[in-house]
């Protein structure tokens, strides 16, 4: 088991119609790591500024995750300020200040380049490529990318997509990406780029894989307060990771379990601000809430004599 | 076994991007029949004006469809015209037309009223109330609604919901009735105003069915090709009222089972224009889709070591 995620390490103010936080932990490495560390030991590779409260980061560290990989450089954090209305599931950004993250440049460690299992958050997709370079054998890649690289380094993300195994993005990036406005004739076209898999994330409305031929849906778990979306889709991908490498495998019946693991640390993410819920969330939560799932998308087989 | 759909038999004009149709068949008791009819025996009433082509429903009549509660009337029939985009979750309606429809007055011969399972399609709630006067002791009530009589009748339909076992709305519709942005908080306060339980219909994402403190949800099933989303949500409906009223059951398991065969029929209903897809779909065909909703939502238990 070792699992390494790259990414961005942030300062967010978000604005919901629930509240407004100021400077708080964001980013996708700090999510990612947030939640696959309830499963597995993970490695961080990221860049924080000097103005970084490294405290903050203090309870990642006791549950194992491996942050000598997080380089701490004169200069401000990258911030990202966003807002949300009452449709949570598009975020307006008001701000980026890209900041130490302009030049980031991932370097791995001895044990990370040893990684089973890697992450590569949403990046530039010439670094995505430079991170595995820089790996020795990975056993599963999973990529995530945005419509800003998808236009300007379209290119390049073609080099990538053949060296990844599961793909994960959202339905317009998906869309975007393939040219084609069916989701699921998206996914397929984006196998035939090369992704082995493929994982569209749909907010509100669950996540759908697509694994070789097959396609597996997990609805999102329906919760009555939601405060802020921000990091749901980053912590989906660490508890997705996160469990695959907890079970050492990414067999058709792990893949889908994993799917419903993201999910489901999503869906706590979501219920605070920022990384809030995540700081002392249990597996023992996480198990009786996946359980939950199973009962929520349950349902019987037909009787014979309804032919 | 006996189950009764009030609501409009229309011609539509359609266009999507992958084509056009000019008035072909429509209207929610329409689409509800040949749904429920692969399932049940159902009776219809509506209205059609005298330039209705009768012999397009002559399939539904085989089908064993009672099509006596039909009234035909001199005027047009009830016309609908509207436009899809690629994003074919929402129709731009650009026409209607009430003709016969806009003084149509539910009228229920003897079978009728005997009624075990009713569908009150979109029509005005007081015409749905007069419905519901007119059965002797249904044993499920499941109704549609619209914005337009949230907002317009919302007196009437309020009187109209503590009669109603499964109130059937989307997303926008069930947020509007309840004044709430989430949908598990307003289908809760859709239940305190006295609907028994809600299923609410989100297009291409799925339905949710919330059942006393339960909650169940069917994804849609993942189509490749889907060429009209009209009738998508009545056909879901005859779908679910149909198996309801084959298993002569609305316990907890059978509602499950229910919301998936709503969403297997209309996922075929989408597949081609108008009816067209289920004028000769069979149930070997629907059993085998069902069966592949199994797959697609299934996934295991976690486990135990991963605690």
């Amino acid at each position: 088991m070792s699992l390494l995620v790259v990414g961005s390490v942030a300062l967010d103010s978000v604005e919901t119609p629930f509240g407004a936080r100021e400077d708080v932990l964001g980013g996708s490495a700090t999510y990612f790591a947030a939640a696959s560390s309830l499963l597995t030991r993970v490695s961080v590779v990221g860049v924080v500024g000097d103005d970084f409260p490294l405290s903050e980061l203090e309870f990642l560290g006791r549950r194992g995750v491996d942050l000598e990989g997080l380089e701490k450089v004169r200069g401000r954090t990258f911030r990202w300020k966003g807002k949300y209305g009452f449709d949570l599931n598009a975020a307006e950004t008001l701000d980026t200040q890209l900041n130490v993250f302009e030049h980031f440049q991932p370097k791995l460690g001895a044990q990370a380049r040893k990684a089973e299992r890697i992450f590569l958050g949403n990046i530039d997709p010439e670094l995505q490529l430079r991170v595995l370079d820089q790996v020795e054998r990975p056993q599963l890649v999973c990529a995530d990318t945005m419509n800003f690289w998808i236009s300007g380094k379209r290119a390049t993300l073609l080099k990538l997509l053949p060296r990844v195994d599961v793909l994960m993005v959202n339905d317009s990036e998906v869309r975007q990406l393939a040219g084609e406005s069916n989701v699921i004739k998206a996914a397929r076209a984006a196998q035939q780029m090369g992704a082995r898999n493929v994982v569209v994330k749909r907010g509100e409305y669950g996540a759908l894989l697509v694994d070789g031929a097959q396609s597996f849906y997990a609805p999102a778990f329906p919760l009555a307060d939601v405060v802020d979306p921000t990091g749901a889709g980053d912590s989906f991908a660490g508890g997705f990771l996160g469990l695959l490498d907890r079970l050492s495998s990414s067999d058709p019946s792990a893949l889908r379990q994993a799917t419903v693991m993201g999910a489901t640390i999503a869906s706590f993410t979501v219920e605070q601000f920022s990384i809030d819920r995540l700081r002392d969330l249990t597996l023992v939560e996480v198990r009786k809430r996946f359980a939950a799932f199973r009962h929520l998308t349950h349902f019987e087989e037909l009787p014979d004599h309804v032919a």
